[in-house]
């Protein structure tokens, strides 16, 4: 396949190099490409890889990947001129600058309207994140789910990680009740999964590590 | 510990299940404590469960926990009296009536957003969900990381799937680019772990499935 990739750093670079090892041809589309950062990365890469304007890469490709930083996003997209047809394989994440955040379609969480609601109570959220069977059997062999929690008030918090690691789980501190915005939608992914998808509801996500 | 639990259905009877085997006290908070199946699973549970109206099981316990539909959520915080300084683990989804996606806290995406620029393209949203390390070696000892792809475009999407794979990803289907309304959210995750939770970069999401 010809693939253009917008962007050329971390990710943009590790993605053009597996893909080129498959046999796909790389082309990086970059507001420099003759920079040394971009030239040592066609050297690693060796043939299958070029670099250039965003719009050369465009018109190169068969698939656009977006490996730009958000920011810079609707700019490289607005350079590459006519998308019709094209297929883009977006990697961004919408950041806020300080990376703190998701800057759009995050503005509140159930979590969060609960602790309006249950004045002066610690709320913690968990357990959202999976079907009733994994909650009763979150072992798969012998890899445990994973099971976040967070919440504001750390003894609170402390004690629903005590509970849900006594379910099995591999209970994981994720942070202030604001992550509730990310773990409500990890709940509805898996909802959307096993129904809408298809998987049934023997599936359950994990959390793995390494050194 | 003395764990009141709103709702007794599958997600509440499961946990109340499980705790009490460990030797917790359980009070499940429900409309109609003498209904067959609260008292159905009362009897399953044994001699470490009991059922009462939402405000006793709340002042009998240190721990509330809510296993309600999101739409009886509200009105069981308020029939359940002072929480000030009580514990309170959330279990819920605030999910739309009919399941279909979250009700609140969730108004666009990245993937959509870049679908608008890209006029006419065919957006399709992955590769957001996980660092560049692991996207140039997802595989975990013998286990590999997931990676969800979401877009409109079947064709697209089966392209963007074949790539995924190709890197040695989990490649799973998560719908329609509108996902990618939670695959945004997993990306956001992923960061704050690494960083904000000081997991380091060197951890990955799995999908694990069992019959």
């Amino acid at each position: 396949m010809k693939i253009a990739i917008f962007g050329a750093g971390s990710v943009g670079g590790t993605l053009g190099s597996s893909w080129a090892n498959k046999g796909h041809e790389i082309f990086f589309g970059v507001p420099n490409p003759n920079s040394d950062k971009t030239q040592a990365l066609l050297n690693k890469i060796g043939s299958n890889a070029q670099a250039g304007t965003l719009a050369e890469a465009s018109s190169f490709s068969d698939v656009i990947v977006l490996a730009t930083p958000w920011t810079a996003t609707e700019s490289a997209i607005k350079a590459a001129g006519d998308l019709r047809g094209k297929t883009i394989i977006d990697c961004t994440n919408p950041l806020k600058p300080d990376f703190s955040e998701l800057s759009i379609g995050f503005t509140t969480s159930g979590g969060e309207q609960v602790a309006q609601w249950a004045v002066g109570a610690n709320v913690v959220k968990t357990l959202n994140q999976t079907g009733s069977e994994n909650m009763g059997a979150p072992v798969y062999g012998t890899y445990p789910s994973v099971m976040f929690v967070c919440g504001d008030d750390e003894t609170a918090k402390a004690t629903a990680l005590t509970l849900v690691k006594e379910l099995g789980f591999d209970a994981v501190d994720g942070g202030g009740l604001k992550i509730a915005r990310l773990l409500e939608p990890l709940g509805m992914l898996w909802i959307g999964l096993v129904y809408r998808q298809g998987l049934g509801r023997n599936i359950a996500f994990a959390l793995m590590r390494r050194n």
